[in-house]
């Protein structure tokens, strides 16, 4: 099943430009204009008269609002409009709902609930005014004891946060399970030896560079709505501002123009653009709302901050039977800005991870606190992060009790070839994938066995070195799960195709890029399969108004959900191409040789039309077949029929300063296998970017708060996010395992390596640390977190 | 086949915004925009840093350029480019192929051949420096004589136009003939009567509101062109540019915007349009370019300008036997600007009028002279307005001859209901007519016997009341004669139809209104179909990037050819939309039943969904039929399998004041018949508009030139254009006989009353003037030429 392996290369590249042929390594067909600062971002959009809204933001976590006075702001020259939570009560749209389906304020009325919430907001002719006015707003709060510790949440005497909103009396935001528990409390109780480890995956933040904004531009006469907006999805948001605000579908344009990365934190719908909506409908002006960086960390889709128990039943010579966990979940204020799901489908997905294993169980409660409403699609929307952390740091827990080589214990245990399409214990069904062979390209890249030999001199000389693996199994490409749809709207994807006259092309997508390259990759799908070269095929995204209805870009769906509908639509264009030679040269279809770009006569290839050639055709007077239409296009709407299931082996080696307790990662080599690769280097793109996330969250990143609720991470001084200088010179490689039912067998790649890489770089540092009997430490692994490790008394994990 | 006949209402409406239903009176969407002054036309286009562009034009009608001299032009301070001729000789760009087949200087580099023609552009920072440095342009020339009488053209002794052009030695441009020449000779020299006239139909101009301009936008970093132009065309314009310019065809976006008018004078691609790219280019900057009136009258496409001779061959009872006529054809320097057809089907199509005759033929011979390039698709693109104008203006002689009563012979001859689909002599096939109910009705409506006894009366005391008669037949939508297709594109036209997930629509098309009403008409076939509002119904228009291929908006082919694909692309949706339906209901789709916007279940009408519950559920995650994707749009490309031929019967009214010689138009009865009615409201909008151009052309309008080739016609003050003074209260009616091939049988109307209008009320003013021995006068029948005409002294015709 595995066709291909190899290592990258990293620095050179074939331009394939202008060959008929999609795949390969091609320049990104976007960097000229990004290069060159001739991107257009949201903060790019210039209108004539636009006005700039600032937002008022609670200083407190929890307090509630006594009284808003107004009227100085309102008074300041160049002041538009000062609008309050009252205003948007008066009007029906104070609160609105999220793509999870809890609501979310969009100004706060009756009480704020997380620190920097939205409370007012100001529309000037500058933003230093809106600013300014912002100052001059007198908000008087009573203020409430917060919630901040999940674990605080659910106690009995706990601040209830949500007490008038919506007539609670807890903190409870769901429970769910899944598994057989009976049939795993028996594999658990029966078992030679059972780890359990209590595990924090800390709360991060996706900080995209761009901060999140939006320019609303309402024409009263027209009665139309044109959003630019950073958003990840803008056909659902279209959709949703339709149906919450009552603005008809069509009369909604939202552009989601060049965006300066994404990482999930642009799924959600955030008050500022409902606000930048509102402001523009009520100043009859165009109205532009940009975040800066502190609102940005502080009130915008964080992730993780899970509190997971996890255990792990093994026989004595190392067979993994059960796995079992329990996750307490903090969401913040408001369930608010996750992921379209119902539940962490994800974590439910992979968390028996890459092991074939007797039984499983999984349960999870989620709690309200006072922090920003948390739970965005930053690698991965489904909470596949953390169950690929947990599982792969408990089986290392394990290793270590058992005194195996982690490696060892991982290949004895992988789900085999045969088994696949394999359905977990959790009723997930893995697509494909062949373990070992990637399992064993890490470790001879690595050298992994001499790394254990130079582990072994350095430790007998007192240094500090660690060999950390991860094996990891995603699921992407969001599908045909009814049960994670919870917007009703589906997981199908449109895309069209259509050929110009001359032969050029212009694919259009549903989903949107934040600087993932479809621009590139989607034109080289469409190229492989229809022969046109892909300098000369457009790809259009981003703008609802011309592109067909999907989800948008998040979970790693673009190449396997629309990256299938490209190549599909590509081919009933190719279908109907190859009618149209059969008229052109007289033959019939059947005796038709498709070559990249052209059909030729079987037994005769110099009679041929090549695809500008039948392009001209479609479009002109000379006669087409009976049936066929005139033009050259077609269009889809692929539903896929099962999740894509890409894997990855990780192997991290640290080196760690005994007396400074700083962790520098000396190498890391990484072996991703994503089915089908499209453009290797933009996969390499993909896994650099998402290998330096790993760094960052194993050892740098989280958003932590004191006890009254301020967030101690609302700048880049204080939230610290990895450079050049963090990371080493990354070691790639892959193996090839096609997907399946996906038409080229593609699977997503865009989020592998931040999932993979945290686990490895973790199990590295823990693996230094073992000679001080270190088994476990929670992220991020800061030089005081490993000097508390060494002296066995780690810190409270959040 | 008849299957309604009326006469309007002129001022009253229903709305029907709200309901599913599609045909009827209802208000204009885009007219809330328009009428308050929120249209966005060309010149409304600013971009930041745009530079504006103005053209040089010849003052000599003939001659060569010695040498220009452009250095204090460019010298001028905020002028940043001046081009001439010469430059883009340089860059191979001083030649542009035309429409149909010839080629057209950009800029003149050899001679100058006609006045107005562009020379040299300069581009500035403003438009006043732009014309100010226009001034500054030493240009030598060489004068030369002109050639300005096409009768002159072909003498051996003429200059020579274009003799080092295309080494022609002479100035002939084309001959073309059709129909049998012998068997017309053969029924001419049998007939009891032959009656012969030279007829003149002078050079007139489209005139629109809006003259010609574009904004060029040139991205050199992503090598994209964005172009807005005025043009009736932007999907041909489009492929044209790629071809010529040799840009990438994907990487050119033609916007046409709300347009002012057009009636064919925006169809041409002018040196302008390529004048303002070529600027964009050099200078990196926006460019604008918009005429002024004058440039817009000297330059840009002229009609008509044919010298005809006429030749009816008929029994003494009035049975009408042949048709014959011979064409000088003036088509200017280039048969430059024209349709995209090689010949001028539309007069070979329908010279033979309404009637059943024995045999026709026809000879054109077409010339180069020292005007410019005419021919435009003025109502109408294939000289149909000519060859009725000729038509009724011979049948009238035929009866003042024979001294038939004009209506009497008409009734006589006309091809009879049972003989459609009808084929004319020369090949043609009319689709569907009953002429003469409809002719019936308009003198109902005149009181047509009444009118001839006042008439009588009036006589006796000396008065000139005329009463014309008009009745004609069309051929628009153009379709699939492949020997009308010059430009290998065909005349199919795609659509596509989107709906929304909330059940809202946006219907996209490849034509593109000047005015005509297209975002209403459009949406309200789409409506009839497909059962939602029309105003849940957005119109997609006039932008190559979001629009399907199609050749635009000439020859009143929107609704015959883009309507019936809109009409067919919605059945498309609404077939899938029953399959959704079916699974819904769980009944199968034989047992559904289709009420306008619900699918019912037969027998049980409470059991039903509406088309907005399918859109749901096509974007949902609800189970879906087997094969059926997911989504609710679909696309078309309509090639229609003939022309559809609209009739109808004209009566106009005159009276002439015999002391001053002018005209008044007292009555105009109009009753068209363009098979079904979509807006009727907006039906009579275009009738009455081509009313009034009839008026013009009939008693005011012509572009004249002196004998040194100086246009005399270059301002309004100079081109008389009829304003609501010069019209009466129209008073129209219709038939409907649907046309047999066209989906909702529907035919174009666009054009009619332009091409109806002028023979009756040429043959009223003739009327009139038969106490005086008058048989004939040529338009324009101004005072002096009604003067001259009663003195038994025309003038000259041109």
């Amino acid at each position: 099943m595995t066709a291909v392996q190899g290592s990258e290369r990293l620095t050179t590249f074939e331009d394939n430009d202008q060959k008929p042929v999609g795949h390969g390594r091609m320049l990104r067909k976007e960097d000229p204009r990004l290069v060159r600062g001739r991107g257009r971002f949201t903060d790019d959009i210039q209108l004539p008269g636009m006005l700039h809204l600032a937002i008022l933001r609670s200083p407190f976590a929890h307090a509630r609002i006594v009284g808003i006075d107004t009227s100085a702001a309102a008074a300041l020259p160049r002041v538009r409009a000062v609008v309050t939570g009252a205003d948007l009560a008066a009007q029906g749209l104070a609160w609105m709902p999220t793509l999870s389906g809890d609501v979310q304020a969009v100004l706060a009325t009756d009480k704020v609930r997380f620190q920097g919430q939205e409370v007012a907001f100001v529309v000037a002719e500058d933003r230093y005014t809106a600013r300014d006015a912002l100052e001059l707003i007198d908000v008087e709060y009573d203020v409430l004891e917060p919630v901040i510790d999940a674990r605080r949440a659910l106690a009995p005497d706990a601040p209830v946060i949500r007490d008038d909103l919506d007539g609670k009396t807890n903190n409870h935001c769901f429970d769910w399970e899944t598994g057989d528990k009976d049939a795993t409390e028996a594999v658990f109780a029966a078992a030679d030896v059972v780890v359990r480890q209590d595990i924090v995956y800390p709360r991060v933040h996706p900080a995209p560079m761009e901060t999140c904004g939006a320019v609303a531009d309402f024409d009263a006469v027209e009665g139309r709505l044109k959003l630019w907006s950073t958003t990840q999805a803008p056909h659902a948001h279209r959709t949703l501002y339709a149906i919450v605000a009552g603005l008809p579908e069509h009369k909604i344009q939202v552009i989601s123009p060049d965006l300066g990365g994404g990482f999930g934190n642009k799924v959600p719908i955030y008050p500022g653009y409902v606000c930048a909506i509102v402001a523009s409908i009520v100043t009859g002006k165009p109205v532009k709302w940009m975040e800066d960086r502190s609102e940005n960390l502080i009130s915008t889709g964080f992730a993780r901050d899970y509190i997971m128990r996890g255990e792990i039943a093994a026989t004595r010579d190392g067979r993994i039977l059960g796995i079992r966990t329990d996750v307490l979940a903090d969401h913040g204020a408001f369930n608010g800005t996750a992921a379209p799901v119902k539940y962490p489908a994800g974590f439910f997905g992979v968390f028996t991870g890459s092991y074939d294993i007797e039984a499983a169980y999984c349960s999870m409660t989620a709690v309200y606190t006072n922090k920003a409403p948390g739970g965005v699609a930053y690698a991965c929307s489904f909470r596949i992060t953390e169950a690929v952390y947990l599982v792969e740091r408990i089986v290392d827990c394990l290793a270590a009790e058992l005194g195996m080589d982690p490696a060892e214990l991982r290949l004895k245990n992988f789900i085999r070839p045969e088994q696949f399409p394999y359905t977990t214990k959790t009723g997930w069904v893995y697509d494909s994938g062949d373990y070992e062979p990637t399992m064993r390209l890490a470790m001879d890249l690595a050298g992994y066995a001499e790394l254990r030999k130079e582990q072994e001199a350095k430790r007998a000389n007192g240094e500090l070195m660690g060999i950390g693996i991860a094996f990891f199994t995603e699921a992407v490409g969001a599908g045909p799960r009814k049960d994670m749809d919870i917007l009703g709207l589906g997981m199908a994807d449109g895309c069209e195709l259509r050929v110009h006259p001359t032969g050029k092309a212009v694919v259009r997508l549903s989903v949107q890029s934040q600087g993932q390259g479809h621009e590139t990759t989607f034109a080289q799908i469409v190229a492989e399969e229809i022969g046109i070269p892909p300098a000369d095929i457009d790809v259009v995204h981003g703008d609802t108004d011309n592109t067909p209805f999907g989800l948008g870009t998040y979970g790693s769906r673009s190449t396997p959900v629309s990256g299938a509908a490209a190549a599909l639509v590509a081919r009933k264009v190719r279908d109907k191409a190859r009618l149209i030679a059969s008229a052109m040269l007289e033959v019939s279809v059947a005796d038709l040789d498709w070559e990249k770009g052209r059909f030729q006569v079987k037994g005769d290839p110099g009679k041929s039309v090549t695809i500008q050639d039948i392009a001209m055709r479609a479009h002109g007077a000379g006669d087409l077949p009976d049936g066929v239409e005139g033009g050259l296009e077609a269009q889809i709407c692929y539903n896929p029929s099962n999740l894509t299931y890409p894997h990855g082996a990780y192997i991290c080696v640290v080196d760690i300063d005994p007396g400074t307790c700083e962790v520098k990662v000396r190498r890391f080599i990484a072996v991703d296998d994503c089915g089908t690769r499209i453009n290797p280097m933009i996969i390499e793109g993909q896994v650099h970017g998402g290998l330096t996330d790993g760094v960052g969250m194993a050892l740098m990143e989280m958003i932590a708060f004191d006890e009254d609720g301020n967030c101690l991470g609302a700048s880049l001084m204080d939230y610290l996010i990895p450079t050049a200088l963090e990371v080493p010179d990354w070691e790639t490689g892959f193996t090839v395992t096609p997907s399946p039912h996906h038409p080229i067998g593609a699977k997503g790649v865009g989020e592998s390596a931040t999932v993979g890489s945290p686990p490895a770089i973790v199990n590295a540092v823990v693996d230094a640390l073992a000679p001080y009997g270190v088994r476990h430490a929670d992220m991020p692994l800061t030089p005081s977190r490993v000097w508390d490790a060494m002296r066995g008394a780690p810190r409270p994990p959040i």
